[in-house]
C-alpha cells in the first residue's frame, strides 16, 4: 500500500516514517513538505540515511489522491482543514495528527484555538482516534482525527473512573508534565536549550487548547462531568508525558477494586499496561514505544484517587497511535509495525 | 562570630558554606563530617579551592560548644535529635536543616518517618523557621527547625489563601516537581544519571514525610484544614522545586483581588516576589538564590485557584532559609549574605 | 535457537534483550543474574513488561551448557574469564562483552586492568569481534571477544587511514566523549545526576584500559604504529560516544581522496555510514541503533586529518555489535534483528 | 561611576548585570537594546526582579558619551566596530565583548569572519584583554577587546608551555567542548532543546573564527608557532567550556616540572587555579564564577603533554573577564565584584 505524509519534516512526520519503514503492509511512503520540497529527506534528518526515493515533494493534493490510499497530516493548525476535504471527496483515507478535526463544536474550537477550522460537514464525519475506546467507529472511519498528546495520556488514565462513575464529576484535576518535543521543531525562545535546561515552566494556565478536547470525550462517557482543571508543564527532557490525575471518590474505594477495574478495562489492550499495587510508571519506561503505562493509588486520608499515566508524546501521543488507527481502519493487526520495546536507559 | 556546620560534605552543607564565606557577620566556619574527618574540604569539593583552615573535623559536641555560638546541622535523620540537646543545654544556638524537630507530635513523626525522634522537651522548644510567617518566634529561638524544601514552596504559596480562609478546607492539592539534589549526595539507583535523565518519576505517593509538616502549619493558620493531597515528582534537573497548588475557592474571586492579597502579604518580604497577572515563575528564575517566586491564577470555569510557587531547593529550601533564620535570630539584617541574584541562564 | 544472557540486569544485558526479543532466529533467551536470581526481570526493568519466562536464574554453567547454544556475557571484569572456559570446553559458543579476552598479551592486560585474566589457551582462541574488519575469523569463532565501546568508535574511524598508511605512525590522538551509561548501572558518585548534569569531566587520563585494545588492533593493521594519545570525557547524556580523531597526513591529501577511501572501505558495511563532504555526524543520529556514522576533514593549513566517528555505546558499542557477531558466527544475515532506525529526536 | 551596557538582553549582557549590580565601584548601569527599547529589563528576564531604572533604552551614542565613563558592548558582530569609534573619540572607555577588535590584521578578520570590521586606526589601539597575561597594556587601554570564550580557555592553558618553548611548535591540538549558552540567546535549530539534548555535535571543523585569535596570541608569545588544530563541540549543558589541549614535548618532561611551571606562572592570579598531580578540573567546578581551573598531565609513552582548562563561558569567557579588565583599567582591585564562589552542584 502507498501512503503519503504531509509535514514530513516535523517531529511527528519523522516518527511516522520510523515506524512505517518497517510496517509489514506499507510498501511506499511519499513525503511532502511545504518548506523543503525538492531536497532529500536525509538532508534534514541525516539519521535516516539513504532511503530510496525519499525526495521531499511539493504538496499536490490531486497527485496524492491518485497515488496514495492513505494520507497522514503531521502539520500545524489550519493545514488539514484546508487540504483534507478534497482528499476525502476523492475517496482517500485521511489520518490527521493536528487538532483541526478534534472538536465537534466549531465555536468551541474558535474560542480555544483563536482561529477558524473546517466546515461542520467534515467535522461531523471525523472519528476521534482514541483507539482503545473508539475501535468500532475507527474501523469505519474515512477521516480519522488523531488525539492530542496530553488528551491521550489524560483520557486513558481517566476512562475507567469516569465511565464507572466512581468520582465526583466536578473534582478532576490533571497536572501534566511534558518533554520539549511536544512543541514541535520550530525554533523559539521557549525551546532554546539554555532556557529549558535546568528549568520547569508552567504554560497556558487554564487556557490550553487540549482542555476542551479532554472534556468533550469525558462528557461523551458521562454527561455530568464538569469543567476540569488541566495544567501543562515543560520539563527538561525531549520525550515523554506524565499526567498526574487527581479526583475525589464518590464513596470509599479500595486499591484492589481500583486496580481490578483498570486491569479489566485494558485486558484486551496490548498497549496499555497497568502497574502492580504501589508501583507507578516513569516516562522513560515507555520511551520510543507505543505503550501507555498506568499506576493507581487511593488515599484513605483524603478520599482521593491518584492516577499516573505516561506515554511517549511522539509515539502513543502522535505517530504511534496514528499508525495504530491506520491498522484498525485497514483491518490489520492492531500491533502491526508497532511492537518495538521501549529504549532503556 | 564563629559557627559550625555538621554534615559539611552534603549538598546542604556546601551550600551553607557558599553563602557564609561572604557573610558580613560570620568570621569563621568550622566544618564537621562523620565520614571524612581529617581531610581538607577541597578534596571532596575542588570547586571551593583553597579555603584556609577548611579541614573537616571529627564531630565533637563539647569542642563545638566551646568554640561556636551557632551550630548548623545539615545531616540525615536522627543525627540532630541525638546531638543537639547537649548543645542546647550548653547555651549554643542550633539551626537544624533536617526533619528531626519539625513535627510537634512525636507519634506523627514516628508514623511518617518510621523512626523515633527527640524528646518532647526539645520538640516543644523548637521554632519552625518559615521566616516570612514566624519572625517573632524566630527572633527568640534557641533551637530553630528549618523547614523542608517542599513545605517551604507549598506553605509560602498557600499561606495567604489559608489565612484569609478563601478556599475550601478539604480541597488542597499540591503537585510538586523537584530537581535531583533534593535527594542528597548519596549515590543510589534513584539518582543515577542514566535513570533520571530523560525521565519523570512520581515517588512516595501519598506517603511523603513532608505531608504532616505542611498540614501542621496549615492547621496552625486555620484549624479546619483537612488532609491534603501532596505528590512529589523527580525531574531531570539538579536544582529547583515547583509546587503547583490547586484549591477550590469558597466564593467567586477575581485575579485582581488575589494578586492584591499576595502582594500585600509579602510586601515586606524581600525574598518573596509575586508575579504580574498572567505571569508565572519558572524554577530557573530563582536558581542559586534565596527567592521564592509566586504566580497566581483564578479559573472562572472551575472556581479553582492555581498557585505556582518556585524555589531553589538548596537555598530557600535549605541553606539560604537557614541563614535567613540565623540573621533573624541574631538581630542582623534579614538579607545579610543572601542578596545574590539568580544565575540565568 | 536458545541463548543465555549472563548479567542480564546491567545495561548491556537489557539492551541485548531488546534486540533479541525480535530476532528472527532466536527462540528463547534465558536470563542469568548473580545478584537478583529468582525475581522476574520486569521487577528490575518495568519497561519490558510481561515477558513470559523472564525469571532471573542463578548462574549455573552446567545447565546453560545443556540448554543453550550460545551464551552472552554482559558482566564486570573477571566473570567471563572464570566461567567461559567450562562452556567452551563443552562446545557452547561464547560471546563476551567484557574486556576479559580482548588483549592477547596477559602482561599487557595485567598492567592496564590491574588484575589477572584468563589463561593463554583461551586468550589465543578468542576472536576480536570488530565485525567490519574481522569477518572471516568471526565466522569460525567459538569464543568471541566483543570490542569495547571506545575502541569500536576509534577503530572504525581509524582503519582506512592506518591500513592505507596515509598518516604518520606517531601522530594519532583520539579525544573521546561518552554518555554516562557506559559506566554501567552501578550507583556511584561519578554517575550521580547532580554531579554529572551541567558538567564535563575528563577521566583516566593516559590510563584508560581501552588504550592497549586500540593499539593492539592498529598494530595488527600496521606494525609501525606508535603509542597513541587517547582521552575520555564524561558528557551529560545517557547514550552515545563521539571519537574525534586527529592525525598528521604523510603527504598532502584531498578531501575527495579521503572520502573515496572511506566510502570504498565501507561500501559493503550496512552499519557504517560515511557522510558527505563538509558534513559530520552527531551522536543522536545513531541513537538506539547499530550504526557507526563517520565524517572526515582534511585541513591544508595543518596537514592534519580529522575523523569524527559516532556510535551508540550500548548498541554498536556493546549489545548490537555482539548480535552482529552472533549473526556472522551462525551464518545468518548480518543485519538480522538489528535494522532498527535511530530514534530522533 | 556610571556605565552603559549595549546588548543588555543577550546572555553576555545579563551576566554583566549580575556582577555589576553588586560591584563596589559601580553606581549605575544604563541598559541599551536595539530590539527591546522602552520595556523594563525584567520583562525579558523576570529573574532579576524589580531593579530601579532598568528600562531598556534606545541606543544613542551621544547620550551615552555624556552620561557614562565606560561602555560595554555585548553585541553581535559588526555593532561595536560601527559604534565604538564615536565613543572612543569622545574619551569614553570601551570594553567590547564581541570579536570586532580582536584581530589586528583586517584581512585575517575578513577571511575568518566573512565580513568587514573596524579601520586600522582603531584596531591598532585596541588592547587584547587576556587579563592574566596583558595587565600592563590593559591598565592603559581606552579600547579593550575582550577575548573570546574558547581563546580564553585555550590560551590560559597553553601560555606556560608556549612561552617557555617546551613544546613542538607544529604539534598543538585543542579539542574544545562548550555548553549551549555560548551560541547566544537567538533561537535556532542548533540551539533547540530537542536537537541538543542527548547529543554531542562537532561544528565549524577547521573553520572556527576563534582559530586566528588563538594563533595571534600564541605567535606573540613565540613567533615560531605553526597553525593549530582547533575543534569545537556542542555539549548538552548550558554553561561551561573545557579545552583539552595536546602538544608534543620537545624533550622529556616530568609532571613535577610541569606543575611547578604552571603554579609559578599563575601564583599571582586569583582566578587561575592549578590542580594537584593526577587531578583534573570539571566544568561544573567553575560554574557561575570567574575561575579558570587547569590540570596537567605528561605521558611518557607518547611524549605528549595534556592540559585541561575549564571556564564558565559566560563569566571568565565573557562578562567576568570584562569586569576583571574594567577593574584593571580603572586601577581597582582586580577581584572587585567578582569573588563569587562557583555554584555546586
Amino acid at each position: 500500500m502507498n501512503i503519503a505524509i504531509i509535514g514530513a519534516t516535523g517531529y511527528g512526520g519523522v516518527e511516522l516514517l520510523r515506524f512505517l519503514q518497517h510496517h509489514p503492509h506499507v510498501h511506499h511512503c511519499s513525503l511532502y513538505s511545504s518548506s523543503q520540497d525538492g531536497i532529500h529527506f536525509s538532508e534534514s534528518f541525516p539519521h535516516v540515511g539513504e532511503i530510496e526515493g525519499a525526495i521531499l515533494q511539493k504538496i499536490d493534493v490531486e497527485q496524492m489522491a491518485d497515488e496514495c490510499e492513505v494520507v497522514f497530516f503531521a502539520t500545524p493548525p489550519g493545514v488539514s482543514s484546508t487540504l483534507a476535504p478534497t482528499l476525502i471527496d476523492k475517496g482517500v483515507k485521511v489520518i490527521d495528527l493536528s487538532g483541526d478535526f478534534r472538536l465537534k463544536d466549531r465555536s468551541v474550537y474558535e474560542m480555544w484555538y483563536k482561529r477558524q477550522t473546517a466546515s461542520d460537514h467534515y467535522l461531523q464525519q471525523a472519528v476521534y482516534g482514541l483507539t482503545e475506546w473508539n475501535k468500532e467507529d475507527i474501523q469505519k472511519a474515512q477521516l480519522l482525527s488523531n488525539p492530542g498528546c496530553y488528551p491521550t495520556a489524560a483520557l486513558l488514565g481517566l476512562a475507567p473512573l469516569v465511565k464507572e462513575r466512581l468520582i465526583e464529576e466536578d473534582s478532576i484535576i490533571v497536572d501534566a508534565k511534558s518533554g520539549v518535543s511536544g512543541a514541535g521543531r520550530k525554533a523559539s525562545l521557549n525551546t532554546h536549550f539554555s532556557e529549558v535546561n535546568e528549568n520547569v515552566k508552567i504554560y497556558k494556565v487554564n487556557s490550553h487548547q487540549h482542555i476542551p478536547e479532554i472534556e468533550q470525550m469525558l462528557k461523551a462517557w458521562n454527561e455530568r462531568i464538569q469543567p476540569i482543571t488541566f495544567s501543562t508543564h515543560l520539563i527538561p527532557m525531549t520525550r515523554g508525558i506524565m499526567a498526574t490525575i487527581y479526583a475525589k471518590a464518590k464513596k470509599e474505594l479500595s486499591l484492589e477494586t481500583l486496580l481490578d477495574l483498570y486491569k479489566t478495562s485494558y485486558e484486551d489492550s496490548k498497549f496499555v499496561r497497568v502497574r502492580k499495587p504501589g508501583q507507578f510508571p516513569a516516562t522513560k519506561e515507555v520511551y520510543g514505544s507505543n505503550y501507555c503505562d498506568i499506576g493507581v493509588a487511593y488515599d484513605e486520608r483524603t478520599g482521593r484517587v491518584t492516577v499516573v499515566s505516561v506515554i511517549d508524546n511522539l509515539v502513543k501521543g502522535a505517530a504511534g497511535q496514528a499508525i495504530q488507527n491506520l491498522n484498525v481502519m485497514m483491518g490489520w493487526d492492531e500491533e502491526s509495525g508497532l511492537m518495538l520495546a521501549p529504549i532503556y536507559p
